[in-house]
């Protein structure tokens, strides 16, 4: 059975298996003071054309955002999300567990923040009986595939500025969004815009890695203490880096991200061909056709993948997947058995 | 220059490497719940005997010590720590940060915990003004290498017993007690004797892994919930797994264990035929040794170690330690190098 | 100028105060170990028909709140809670400063989470990704003057009980609730319904003073230990317990709260009277009329209130709070002023 | 059965009451906003010189000591008490609850910190692997009735300027400190000495308020989010302001420590002229004679107080306090008691 469950399915890329494999006897400094995160911070910073910004080298998604929003936090601050964001739904409160409140809201369109919706949150009572909203973190591409454009965050960044506010973003998929179908934010724009963000690698080729990127002066200063007591300052820290030389060498992130895209953009053109809508339109490699249920029943007998949403009493949402690692030979034969069952269950 | 500052300053053995490797383009579930980390799971459980044991694989030490006493306590619980332990003093008040008080003890004899020093702490005053002494946490080997006893915890499981107390042991080198010359406690053992321990895997061959054993059953229910909201349930679990039947095959983690002992007892050996003390004695892969400050100096310009102490006016304690990658020939290089400059500098 | 800002302006009852008095110079045992607390938890149990309950007095509303819910949950669980709840805008994350995460319920009709509201919030997926929805937090009567009738605590109640979770709720104001005009849910019914619960002193009499009850089984246990770690139980604990002794005395206590919502009820149809509307029908101490602009800026010339929140271009919400000590001349005063003014600015 | 067993057994001092029946039927603001904390915050700043200071009204020693760490520090910030302070054993782990780790120190003399012992701790390695030492914490008196001279309080001055500390010092009992015979440290030596420091009246005629007083301009700012999250915002805060006005008129606050004192050291001057020894010097209201435990069992049938801890097999240490309420009648009874006993059971 193959799988289309996740883009984390898969172990590296082999030039990140041999970048973890040249390591192996050489020795290194412990916890990010070797040369291979030095390095890769400076092709961070290059590629994101912010020669000031501070670079670390995480192990995973969720240690990456509690660590952010917690390491840029007074105690009584407060981040905005979508309701939909990972940090409000899929991290087990994990936010809240370090002592903040997430403002979570509602109808964001596509799963994307607006600035009128930040606008209308922060416009509401502030005072000490109140938290206050500090920072606005925003997924791109968001949980449902689509993607900010650049007058979008622009926006987001003057509702930021003119409130004094972080913005935050959590670029798990990042790749994805930089390399798709109509997008026209790039790295160097996103070093401009935000105050923190970061790179996502365990979701595109890496091993595990996060590269996060602090660019705001007032949350630099003790940012290695707030990594160190939530648990993920890396004694093996040079293997973080290493991962991202690769990564980062040859444009091998965004060929993968590109790769990704294409095989779930493949996918959604042959479904939508045979006439099924979407959920939402999503550009990236996460896709979400909605389908009749005895159909899904039997793609299930051949293919991994996530029932979303119930649509209607006949219809349900599903979620297909693709990764660096999918072959373009399951995509076709997706297709094709997709065909198949098209012919058998109508639409 | 040589380093024996750590043994984390390398990578991970080849067998872990292939293990990695080999899962590279392999599908699997997310987050622990696939065949690697379930058959690595099985594999612990023959080695400590415990059929019942719940095993999870853990990116690093801290995460593991932080959800390991968080995960296992109440909010007025509080574990009962040498001053030398690492949760102590090197983990930037990580347990504190979940809201846990550590009642840290001095005067541990070679950092090590004993049941009277326990049974002191818990026979003073307890109710609703003070926290309740609910875990003990000890690290075997110590941070200064010395090992525990068989007879030693089975009298501290006793005090646990006698009050209602958890043993939790930090195991973040627990292949060199365990393979230390004069060791006398079997991983059975520790299965039978521990409520809740780990076995270090990214101090001896893991790139990062450690395997962390549920074994009391107040502890297991929930704590796959701490795990992910503390941050540390790792997408890629398969790639923890993954290290875990490597090193878990063929004895692989013993031996490199073994290796490491061998050569800092070579070190300690070569050392102390020359004249040197010990500011304590270590059977395991750190050593530390009694020199003057100038013959330190000499060292510091062709080896790295840690000056770890002034011992008096004349003299400083050092540290080196050895991994499973030091080659034998560095250690018969630095007994070389060692002696010339015993000839210069007397002791 | 006389205010209608809130039911906290004054400060105690003259039994009340009398009551303090009659302690000053008898000795007590601290910490609520003393007579006065015992005699008022009986008197609570009685009212309650809960011999069985556990009963604490408390300093204040916020403390009641936040230790009632991280009392109650582990780590991992969170509290359902309407978005116009105390907890959720209130109280400067609070709750969240626990480690709690609120999941926080939109579009509650009157301010009221209902069965269904929370039947939908508990129907979506749970596992080690989210938190668990483990209590259910209202407060009564409502931010908004509502109350809770007793079919729809028991449908709540049913809830609750069908996927194993508490109900909490808020009596900050419970008094005006119980002796609202249309009510039928008795302190007998609360003792029956609810895991926990509170009965506000402060806003209706007491100085300073919360009568906190638990019921169920599993939150007892542990309870001063969480008093005392968030920095509530009370040295001279016998002070609250003796003011709940005089409120709970000759139906003080309800008496108080009839009072308080006879003069809100006397305002409100003062100004229906008129033709005006109201933002919210509220049955007890605070009302929420809709005034013309110009009229409120004249209003805010005599009387302090708070203006709520904009209506329409021309109108807004304000609020006006009485109190167990508001003198009924006020009211009077205040309705005749109100009539000059509305024939002056129109409705 | 007369009771020394604390200073918090009786309710308020007359004046204090009266000040309270004065604001029964009196509106004022809400949450510390109204002319009585105005009013005694102003004789605050009079009293230590020191019109800049932020003066805050708190309903006990607890959430005081809580928020003035927590809202003091950064996550990772630590604070440095002795082994017998309160906030180390007597909270609950109140202080860790909010995520701070106390770095506790053993061996301080009369239960006292001294610079020579904090520079030893301060002087330890300090990098993101460890907490930042940011606070001392310490009580005058301390939790033996010994007090702080103004040199040793200067000395500690030093050492926190050197190292870019806080200095905290908890007054629960501040008025027995300044009015003991030997003190030479003032309210105006605490306004220029401290960082932040709290005077007690609960503990000295208040019924409830303790006076928090902040003056470093980096603690200031957010005080009030840190109050209120932490659920310490009385919402009839005026309640507390009054006490505090009482308390400060004629110099009440001075006197009833002066009549604590007083009573306590007639009472060990009376067991002293008998030969009996004392576990530590005391000169304020509590004092710790070693008795015989026969002694001690008979003075139990007459009189509550704490048996503190043994001394030997034949001795114990009691502990005796005397409060603003403890008449002079009782102290000589208890003193014609305890020589009939002393006759009887020899010392």
């Amino acid at each position: 059975m193959y799988s289309f469950i996740c883009d984390y399915s898969e172990g590296a890329h082999p030039s990140v298996m041999k970048a973890l494999s040249d390591v192996s006897y050489e020795q290194n400094a412990g916890y990010n003071y070797d040369k291979h995160c030095a390095h890769a911070a400076d092709m961070v910073r290059d590629l994101i054309k912010r020669p000031d910004a501070d670079v670390y080298f995480m192990p995973g998604g969720t240690p990456t955002n509690l660590i952010s929003i917690a390491g840029s936090l007074k105690s009584f601050e407060a981040v905005i999300a979508p309701s939909t964001g990972h940090i409000e739904i899929h991290e087990t409160g994990a936010i809240e567990a370090t002592g903040h409140k997430i403002i979570s809201v509602d109808d964001c369109p596509d799963g994307k923040l607006t600035a009128d919706i930040i606008r209308r949150v922060v416009g509401g009572f502030e005072d000490e009986h109140t938290v206050v909203r500090k920072m606005v973190f925003l997924t791109n591409p968001t949980e449902s595939g689509s993607i900010y454009y650049k007058s979008e965050l622009e926006e987001i960044r003057r509702v930021c500025d003119e409130n004094d506010m972080y913005l935050y973003v959590d670029g798990a998929r990042l790749g994805c969004a930089i390399t798709a179908e109509g997008n026209d934010v790039t790295m160097e724009d996103l070093g401009k815009l935000c105050d923190i963000f970061y790179i996502g690698g365990t979701k595109n080729g890496a091993l595990m890695a996060e590269a996060l990127i602090v660019l705001n002066e007032k949350i630099k200063p003790d940012f290695r203490f707030h990594i160190k007591q939530r648990g993920a300052l890396t004694a093996k820290g040079f293997a973080l880096g290493a991962q991202f030389e690769a990564l980062l060498t040859d444009d091998l992130y965004f060929n993968l991200a590109r790769h990704s895209n294409a095989c779930a953009q493949k996918l959604a053109k042959g479904i939508a061909a045979l006439g099924y809508e979407f959920d939402v339109i999503s550009c990236t490699n996460q896709i979400f056709p909605i389908l009749p249920k005895p159909m899904i029943e039997e793609l299930l007998k051949s293919y991994e993948f996530y029932v979303w949403a119930p649509k209607s009493d006949t219809h349900s949402v599903i979620r297909l997947v693709c990764s660096w690692a999918t072959p373009e030979e399951k995509v076709d034969e997706f297709l094709k058995d997709f065909e198949l069952l098209h012919q058998k269950y109508g639409k």
